[in-house]
């Protein structure tokens, strides 16, 4: 999540930190946030070992080439301790309400592969599992913003059927300006 | 809900009905969405009734000059029925993770006036009511879609405070793209 923050330059703006994003998924004091779903690729130059359970979909990819992870050990999966998995990429989204669908939806909240790993297929396995997740279920849409400079996301989402509104503008209110409402009489 | 999509000329984008808005609502189904809140503004030319509950806000205003609601009845307020209450507009809104803020935000999903009962603060009103709820509960941020055409809400929402993205675009993948991937196996 750092990374993708890094790759839009926008560090600045970051607010969460790993203890928020804990408390933002599991924090009492908010208690109706719809659960955040993530899946993480998780990437072994030898097969994975059988604690993997049913809930995981595996591929076995052929990159032609060697791949060098320079950040490998950053990315270690702990939970593998005897063996070199690595995590790759990631999806986090989840399901909302929608006045414009006849079901729900899912937004896409981050979708990032490490850089290392891109144009080798990953993205695509990992937003087609989501995309059959969220067909399966029901759900009518999955929605999500992408930066306009980005033409490389945008290409990919397009290839993945995605349409790119032609008007909508994302609008926020936060910090100061938010807070100026707090003691507000109406 | 239903003139706003006529305001926004995307009637022919809307998949909703009252029958699938209420499923979306209260489907268990899909049991594990954030819940909606809709505040709703209910006018009435003489005091309101005693049943008013104290989660309800109020306040008198002086329009200066008769207000003409050619569409009155079909906006009557049903649970008033001997006294004569109106809608004037709505704003429905959920609370939801946020991976760049300390704390979850809102998402705004609808917000509208109708048409008599524009420029007269009724907005204001309704989006300073959201936005100090937000606030007062330790929200970070409200996020939303506008339309780039709509100079008013543009305006309305800047002077509200808001900070309209430079490089966002809204994406989408629904319908026969996002079915494609139903029977995908990665």
């Amino acid at each position: 999540m750092q990374q993708l923050f890094v790759y839009h330059d926008i560090t600045h703006l970051l607010k969460s930190t790993e203890s928020s994003i804990a408390s933002g998924l599991f924090n009492p004091k908010f208690p109706h946030l719809s659960p955040v779903t993530t899946l993480l690729i998780e990437v072994s130059a030898i097969p994975f070992p059988s604690c993997l359970n049913d809930k995981t979909s595996s591929k076995e990819v052929d990159l032609n080439m060697p791949l060098i992870d320079e950040e490998s050990e950053q990315f270690r999966v702990v939970k593998y301790d005897q063996h070199d998995v690595f995590i790759a990429g990631y999806v986090m989204f989840y399901p909302c309400f929608s006045s414009f669908f006849e079901n729900p939806v899912f937004h896409m909240e981050n979708f990032f592969i490490r850089e290392c790993y891109r144009s080798k297929g990953f993205g695509k396995w990992l937003f087609s599992t989501m995309a059959s997740e969220a067909a399966r279920m029901g759900f009518s849409s999955i929605d999500w913003y992408a930066s306009d400079w980005n033409e490389s996301a945008l290409g990919f989402y397009k290839h993945m059927g995605a349409t790119i509104s032609d008007d909508f503008r994302v609008l926020s209110l936060s910090g100061k300006a938010l807070e100026a409402f707090e003691d507000d009489s109406n």
